[in-house]
Order: C-alpha cells, then sequence, then structure tokens
C-alpha cells in the first residue's frame, strides 16, 4: 500500500467491542492493530460511522458476517482515504469519501473495497456523507432494481421514519411516485409528510393500513411495497397490491414463517421478492456504487434529497446508541462521531 | 360482419353444454346459435379444440370465467375463418389459424379477439394447432417473461409430461436451458427425456427432488422452477433455487394456503411470482400473440418443437377427454375433433 505522505499512520486503533455479543452494554472500547488493506481496498481513517439494525441483529449474535468480513460492527462510514491497495488506481490518499464497508465501521480506521467508496456529495458534509451507503444502497438496490418502481406509480413504505424509510421516501418522491408509509404515531406521520414529502402517513397503531391503501388509491391498491415488518403483514400486503404488483422483502421484524394463501399472488399476478445487502458479492456491489453515482448523486448535490439525521453519539457511546435504535422512537439515522470533521 | 362467400352460416351450432357445473359427466352436446363477432373479433369455424386443465375447474364450478366471456368451456382452438368484425383488418375469411379464446372453443364457431388470433405454423396440421395456443401463451408469459429464462439456466418444470410441461421442456431447450422436470412414473420420464429433450426427469414417487436437484446442480440449485402444484412443494421449491432464482406459479393442484418459512427468498434473492392467462386483459394477449408470432412460431416451422397430442376425442365425448385429464394418466395434449381437416 502505498502511505500517505501528510501524516503517520498510528500502530494502533481504537475500535467497538462486541465480545461474546450479548445486550446493547457488550459494546466498549477496546484497542487494536489497523486493518491492512488488500490490493484492492483502500484503508479509511473514520470520520462518522452510521449505526443499522443489522448492528444490532450481528451484536445480539443472531447475524454473524458472511465469511472473509471484519468481525467488528459498522457497515458505512465517512472519512479520508489514507492508504490504497497496489491495484487501486480511482482513489488516493487525502479524498474524502463514504463507503459502504464489509464490516468494521466502528472504528478509527476501516478498510474497504475500492468499489464500494463514493465521493461525499457536493455540499454534504462529512456526517451527512456517513449517513447514506447502507440506505441509499438498499433502497437502490430493491426498490428500483428488484421492484421496478416507475415514475407515476404507487409505493407503500412500511417504517416511512426509519433510516430506510426516508431514504426511501426521498428517493421514490424524486423518481415521481405516489408515495405512501405507515409510521408508529402521529410525530412520525409528520416528519414523513412535511419533511420528506410523502403523500400521505398511515399511524398502523390507529389505522388498518390495508383499509386505508384500499381507500387512498380508490381499491386499486399499490403498485409495490417495501416491508421490513414481516409476520401478519405479509398476507396484508398482498390485499394492498395492484394487478402486477411487487412485494420487497428488506428484513423480518416480525417472524418469517407464516401461513399464508398465496392464490393472490397468482390470480393478481404479483412478484414476491427481497434482498440483503451484505451478502451481495463484491462485484454487484460496486455495480450499485456505479448506479448512485450516476443516477442519486446528482439529486443529493442538487439538495433535492438529504439524509434525515436523528442523533450523533460519541463512538465509545455506542451501547447508547443501540438502545435507541432498538427502541424505535427515533426518526432518520442515528451516527457515531469517529474523528469527526 | 362480413360474410364468406364461399358456405353460407348455419342458424345453430352444437356446443357442449356443462349446465350447472359437476362432474364429467354434466358435459352434453347442445344446440344454440351461432356468436356473433364483435367489431375486433374474428368468428371461426372450429377444426378442433384443445383441453385445458382450467376447463374442468370451469366445469366443476370451482373457476367462474371472468366477466364479458363465454360461458361456455374451451379455451383454444384450430379453424377457419368465416366472418370477420368490421374492425378487423389483419383477417379474412378463409384464414388458416389457431387462437386463444375467451372461452367457448367446445363448439362449432367462436368469436375470437382478433390480436389473440396466430396463423397455423407452416408444415403443422390442424390438429396440431389447436393443440398450441394455451401452453405456448402460457410458457412464454410464465417462464420466459415472468422468469426470465436466459440461455445457459436450469430450468425445473413440475409435471413435465402434462401440456404445459411438454411444451415448456421444448421451449426451454430451443432457448439454450438446461432441464429438470418431475413427473409420476418412469414411462413419462423416458417420454420427456427421449421424446422431448429434457436432461434429467425425477419421478417424483420414488426420489425425492430437493436431494436430485442438489445433487444434479452440484449443490447450487436452479435458476428457475415452473411449478403447478403448490402445498408442500413451495417451501421445496425454496430449498432447490439458486442465488437470485425464480419460483413461477401457474396453478395450485395442492393447496395455496402454506405455512412457510420465507427467510431464504430474502438471503437467496429469490423472487416469487405467477400468473393465469384467462383473467389478462385483451391487449396483453395480443401482445403475447405477438410475441409468439416472431420468436417461436419460426422454431415450429423448422420443427425444432411440435405440440405433443396424446389423444383425439370427438366433440361428443367431451366427458371422457376430461375422465382422462383428471386421471393425469396421459403424457401431453387431449384434443377434441369438431370439423376436423
Amino acid at each position: 500500500m502505498s502511505m500517505p505522505n501528510t501524516t503517520a499512520l498510528p500502530a494502533q486503533m481504537r475500535f467497538i467491542d462486541h465480545g461474546k455479543g450479548g445486550a446493547p452494554d457488550v459494546l466498549v472500547v477496546n484497542q487494536g492493530p489497523l486493518p491492512v488493506p488488500g490490493a484492492d481496498e483502500v484503508l479509511i481513517r473514520v470520520a462518522y460511522a452510521g449505526v443499522n439494525r443489522p448492528d444490532v441483529l450481528q451484536r445480539s449474535g443472531n447475524y454473524p458476517p458472511p465469511p472473509g468480513s471484519s468481525p467488528l460492527l459498522g457497515l458505512e462510514v465517512s472519512g479520508e482515504v489514507v492508504a490504497v491497495g497496489a491495484g487501486v488506481t480511482q482513489w488516493k490518499a487525502g479524498d474524502k469519501v463514504c463507503a459502504l464497508t464489509n464490516g468494521g465501521g466502528y472504528a478509527e480506521f476501516v478498510a474497504v473495497p475500492a468499489g464500494q467508496v463514493l465521493p461525499v456529495p457536493a455540499g454534504l458534509s462529512m456526517l451527512q456523507a456517513a449517513a447514506l451507503p447502507e440506505t441509499y444502497f438498499t433502497v437502490w438496490a430493491n426498490v428500483f432494481e428488484r421492484g421496478r418502481l416507475a415514475a407515476g406509480e404507487t409505493l407503500l413504505i412500511h417504517g416511512g421514519s426509519s433510516g430506510i424509510g426516508t431514504t426511501a421516501i426521498q428517493m421514490a418522491k424524486a423518481w415521481g411516485a405516489t408515495v405512501y408509509v405507515t409510521v408508529g404515531n402521529d410525530d412520525k406521520a409528520r416528519a414523513c409528510v412535511q419533511d420528506l414529502g410523502a403523500d400521505h402517513a398511515i399511524n398502523y397503531r390507529t389505522h388498518d393500513f390495508v383499509a386505508e391503501i384500499s381507500r387512498l388509491t380508490g381499491g386499486k391498491g399499490v403498485n409495490e411495497i417495501l416491508d421490513m415488518v414481516g409476520g401478519d403483514y405479509i398476507a396484508r400486503n398482498l390485499k394492498c397490491l395492484a394487478l402486477e404488483g411487487r412485494l420487497v422483502q428488506i428484513a423480518f421484524l416480525q417472524p418469517s414463517k407464516v401461513d399464508v394463501d398465496w392464490m393472490p399472488l397468482m390470480l393478481k399476478r404479483l412478484t414476491f421478492t427481497g434482498s440483503t445487502l451484505r451478502a451481495r458479492p463484491a462485484a454487484d456491489k460496486a455495480r450499485l456504487a456505479g448506479e448512485l453515482l450516476a443516477k442519486i448523486w446528482p439529486h443529493l448535490a442538487a439538495g433535492r434529497m438529504l439524509p434525515v439525521i436523528n442523533k450523533v453519539f460519541d463512538l465509545a457511546a455506542a451501547a447508547e446508541a443501540h438502545r435507541t435504535m432498538e427502541s424505535s422512537e427515533h426518526i432518520g439515522k442515528l451516527m457515531l462521531k469517529v474523528a469527526g470533521d
């Protein structure tokens, strides 16, 4: 790797250790050697790292990282490139970037495949840039690629105020879709509609979303649903879909094993699909990065969409950030400050 | 409508009446007026009609025809155009055609939207032509459009010796796919492999198709499955699919309501979809006809695929044809002779 000529790298770094896993309190600061970037990787000095729900599952021991990835938590960062592997030509030391990591973002330094690195969009802060990769890659891959959302269509997003939800609302609106969301309280409903541009928010605690979607669409149903709930939402989602509708599953907060009648899938010519981001091969993540750079980064630079950041925690307060994530009371993204700006 | 100048049309025609529905014996010959073609329809003097499983469901009372379609049985015919509606320019009296009907094929005359009519492929008999529409439209719409089968991929077809199965084997092989089928006995296995070109047939009575597919694909699974069974096949199909695999459901011979764990759909980035042919709008059926004419009719004319016909019954023996269909002992299509050649 080529070393930057401005500052020497330290021998050790701080990182969040989740030990053998468990409740949020297992998260403690530890010291260890810096990761060594491979030939196709860059080493990033982390400014900020995003907290995502898969981190919570991994901390709990329910979501072991795929083979070959960092055992540490943290799927997205912003920061400065401080070294590049021998095969990397598109990045150099000193570049300000954000990146979808293969784990290891909760640390002062992280090594990331060069294809998963993107420039900080013009006009965005390092904090905002760190809030982009996980949700933007996920929404692009699922709502747009798998779900084929088209301008003029209708999209229902469950969990509208989550990191994924706030990103999906803005991307779908920029694409020319009509967007409905479900949320758990009226503050979240207001944020989704007034701040982010959703066309209507359904408080699922006070309203049946199946009846509401039927009412909002004049009985036709929506063209696509982005769901991270599963459980009894699956059969209810099938009822909400229009002819040729698509249901895209990106998580199961409720059980994935359910008793459902699939006749409507055939009769309405529906599509049920889904994906996780982390298990995709590096080439696929690099392809997604290229799509985002071409099709979505210009919207960010133009101010037509912006990550919604709820709260920034110090790296050492990762446990508190996880407790907040598990409370589901936040609107938008939870972030960790590492080196900062 | 413009009348043919060769022969006058009779005032009455024979058709198969299924009365109020029930067992095969309800099917009797009756007499009634000819259907009157609408502005965009042609009137066909039926040579042969195909028998399809949806006919059995409709006869039993379990599959009421969509609004606006003929109440009579029969979804495909071959024959001669004897009259055309005022808006029809592409067909004329005397044309030898086959057609996907909106019902009414079990009769001496049937009115069909002009967009659902196709020429008899060069070299095929009227009997062979009548055996094409239902399975060819279905396989094209499902295996190729919804399921996106590509050359070099692997396809598992359940019910390989059915009308749909025998068509799907030939179309997928012509497309350059590797084809596995499940069948209920060794005679059917031989027919699928030796006569139709399937790469391997699994007798589901003696072998577990999940284990067999794993063995045949070196543990990778298949890229696509065409299923008309449902029930406990759904979870087993998910096990058989490779990463990014597609499961396409075109019928439920077993229950459609099942308890299944959908986690593999997300983790393997699968797609579960399906459709019925009959419920599609006329414009969609016309589009499918155009695709078949351009992409599949040349293969038929070149002899690279041919419908597999098991047995031909007289129109008056429709009840016997239905009993045979329900026995599932046949290989290929069951046909009714109306005017004949």
